[in-house]
């Protein structure tokens, strides 16, 4: 009997990760291949599709399997995923369907409106639509409701379980940390160490350089794709069919390595979730948090570590012979590892990164509580990037235009980025706690026992748990930024002495 | 009151057409850019949304707004439309759920095993998948019913209206003068003209032509894309987002050329279908029969014709400065026009062309009659091929597994082909006594006037009448083979006189 039911919550799961699956590659396409007038269809299909992915999550007939599901004694694993399931329908039905379906229209053809914006450093352009996104994702939080405030509901669909109100601590004490962090750098006066880079990589080698290094990642090109878009992202439907994509600059080397090595980490945890689960809770990331954590934590733990850099040297060799004279690792890892305020997050060294993510987590709150609008948001970022970091945008599109994330509703989703980091050294110092040749192996462009402690301790297990129990179980350790703190002091300490 | 209902209508064919917007792309998808591995969930995919689209064709509510409207004294283009759905409806509701989500589910499996049978020459490996397929295919014959014959039913989903009883006499016909022309053409002896096409031509080079020779076509590449596939298709959700793909092969220019500019004549279809119809009848190709006359249109009467030879050596010397010596319009002509019995039908002269159809044509005739069985095949196709022009495949992959068609359950679909050949050169002669300049216009690679033509005549009037009926309305005449083997003779004639 219990079975019985199971299967059909199964199945109806099933059907539900089938639309998921085609929304993914609309989505995917959108970015990548998709030709520019075919913008309006596609906004009509995929508000179409969520729209029929909502009818089947809150349709009674699954609430009142769930009910049942809810009031038998099932194994563990099951009781687990129906939970989570419960979870997420329980969020579902309280969101109109007219709602759900808008804010799919109007996030696909934002991002268009987005990208040209940007491209031609057009606020105006872009404010009217993004009102309209906050105001959808406004009546979301009202719709979905919170304990402490509208925020709140935002953020619990990246990061289940979190509040703004228990991670506010945790960035204050790593505000304070990287500010003081920022002083001694500050003292120890400006270094150019990235200027040896400065010169002409041909993009056909900055490819292969990057299917190598995903290569000896475990990235398996066999249930994966690596292509090329405008803001990096990675695409997952199911671990066989993990879609990654960088950009190219044919003079900047770090841009597509670091996108690449990124996107290829949270490509990992996607080829790494059980396949036989796919389309149900065990068989899906714990949280972005998490996510975030598996992509810094090859981006920077491993990718810009002094280890790394013996092997990246090799690679670069190969690659471009005539291009490397003078880049050895020492030389690489200081060139990777400048700290400087800059403008751009996604280009941020790993110390002031956080500050670029804090920033837009105190404006999203801010919006979100009412305390300002959308037309006060270019004014107030500028101000905040003079204030925290001491350089001022100079126009919009290397300020508030810069990220693609509100275009397509990703609202509450920026502080995923510094949970990320945080989790990431927590993570890294228990791999090599378990993994005493860690470094050895990085060095030698072995990375399979790293990932295989990944797999075992974070991609396993899906959302059977929350973060910061995740976290806890595989390290012993929740959310806390000691050791986050502790790998920034030593390692930039140590370059800055 | 009518107009209500009608809105209901169209805002019903809508979601089914955001379904289908997501199933053609996940068809494109899995031709050009899917990671093997992502074979299973893209079958599940492609099946579950299959089995939504039969689901919101069938579902009462629609039967019941469409007798409505069938009540009412309708405009003539709503007349039409409705028509047209209650056609595609009627047809749907005889075939049951389980039999079509197990069609799309097997034929999504049976294209990846067709497709490494094909590359391992290993006919054992594709014959029991495809005497599933066919299986499948005999009982949805069944279930839709059919005057004639089985195969009547099958033909009747690619060529609204026609059977094999009506279409064997023109092909007979065909036929007859076919045969008599290469006795003609045998009699003046063989004739290697393509040997000055022997060297190599590189792909890059090739795809600039390709997109060269499309944009003079017409084809607006910021709504539509070319690809690379193993076999060249064309893939239309919308006029706004038309995907195209050929093949390059570095020693064979015609290979790429000749693919592109087929894909491209479909692809012009696709987009010149009215935009703001598209999702009704109104707004879908008439039939796969025009939809081959208008690729086999601008592959051959403007592709291989002498005028166009004169554009064409102009694009080669641009693109290929240094491979061009003495491949001036007249030998470009008899190069790309030789009469040669072979082996691959996408490879074959306009001669030959439809012997490779007629083929096709009868085995799956006598396949749905019951007269053979898929394990029949490959010797059948042997033998027809020895006698009907003359040459034995080696093996399999020369012979029965070259065509993907039947892997995706297409049978029926052959035919089409030739209908195409036929109602193209009825529709090449009216546009040319329209167009009394025409072949000037295509010497100067001016392409406009003649895509102006078929855009009144052909792409503006969706599935408002039959084939035949389109035809005659656009030429004066319906479907006779007389235009197309007066052609043959004579452009033909003279190059073998």
């Amino acid at each position: 009997m219990m079975e019985k039911i199971y299967a059909s919550y199964l199945d109806h799961l099933q059907g539900i990760h089938a639309l998921n699956t085609a929304l993914g590659l609309l989505g995917w396409d959108q970015e990548t291949y998709m030709p520019p007038r075919g913008l309006h269809p596609r906004a009509a299909a995929r508000a179409h599709l969520t729209g029929l992915v909502h009818d089947r999550v809150v349709v009674d007939h699954f609430g009142g399997l769930l009910e049942e599901l809810g009031g038998l004694e099932l194994p563990e694993d099951m009781a687990a995923s129906v939970r989570e399931t419960r979870r997420d329908r329980d969020r579902a039905v309280k969101v109109p369907r007219d709602l759900v379906t808008e804010l799919a229209q109007t996030t696909t053809l934002a991002q268009q409106t987005w990208a040209r914006a940007r491209n031609t450093d057009d606020w105006p352009a872009f404010a009217p639509i993004l009102a309209k996104v906050v105001e959808l994702k406004r009546r979301e939080a009202e719709a979905v409701g919170y304990q402490g405030e509208p925020y709140d509901a935002l953020l619990d669909e990246y990061e289940p379980g979190a509040s703004a109100a228990d991670i506010e601590p945790v960035f204050a004490e790593l505000r304070t940390g990287l500010v003081e962090l920022m002083g001694v750098i500050h003292a120890a006066g400006p270094r150019h160490d990235d200027a040896v880079l400065e010169r002409e990589w041909p993009i056909d080698g900055q490819d292969r350089l990057s299917r190598q290094v995903l290569k000896a990642m475990g990235f398996d090109f066999d249930a994966g794709r690596l292509d090329t878009s405008t803001h990096p992202f990675t695409s997952g439907t199911s671990p066989v069919d993990v879609r990654l994509t960088t950009m190219f600059d044919p003079l900047d080397l770090a841009k597509s390595l670091y996108s690449s090595i990124h996107e290829g980490g949270h490509g990992l945890y996607e080829q790494g979730l059980p396949e036989t689960l796919a389309g149900t809770p065990l068989g899906q990331a714990c949280s972005l948090g998490i996510h975030e954590s598996q992509s810094r934590l090859w981006e920077n733990q491993v990718g810009r570590s002094r280890p790394f850099m013996d092997y990246l040297a090799g690679q670069l060799k190969a690659i471009f012979p005539d291009r490397v004279s003078g880049l050895g690792p020492d030389v690489l890892y200081r060139a990777f590892n400048v700290v400087r305020p800059s403008l751009i997050r996604i280009e941020a060294d790993e110390v002031t990164y956080n500050l670029h993510v804090l920033m837009r987590f105190e404006l999203e709150r801010a919006l979100f509580r009412g305390d300002i609008e959308v037309s006060d948001l270019p004014a107030l970022w500028n101000e905040r990037m003079t204030a925290d970091l001491g350089v001022t945008p100079e126009n919009d599109r290397e300020g508030v235009l810069q990220d693609i994330h509100w275009s397509f509703g990703a609202l509450g989703y920026f502080p995923t980025y510094t949970l990320g980091n945080i989790y990431s050294a927590t993570l890294f110092d228990a791999a090599g706690r378990d993994l005493p040749d860690l470094d050895a192996k990085i060095a030698a462009g072995d990375l399979a026992p790293l990932l295989d402690w990944m797999r075992t301790h974070v991609h396993a297990h899906g959302r059977r748990w929350t973060s910061s129990e995740l976290c806890r179980r595989a390290t012993g350790t929740g959310l806390d930024c000691t050791h986050f703190l502790d790998y920034l002091r030593t390692k930039f300490g140590a370059l800055y002495a």
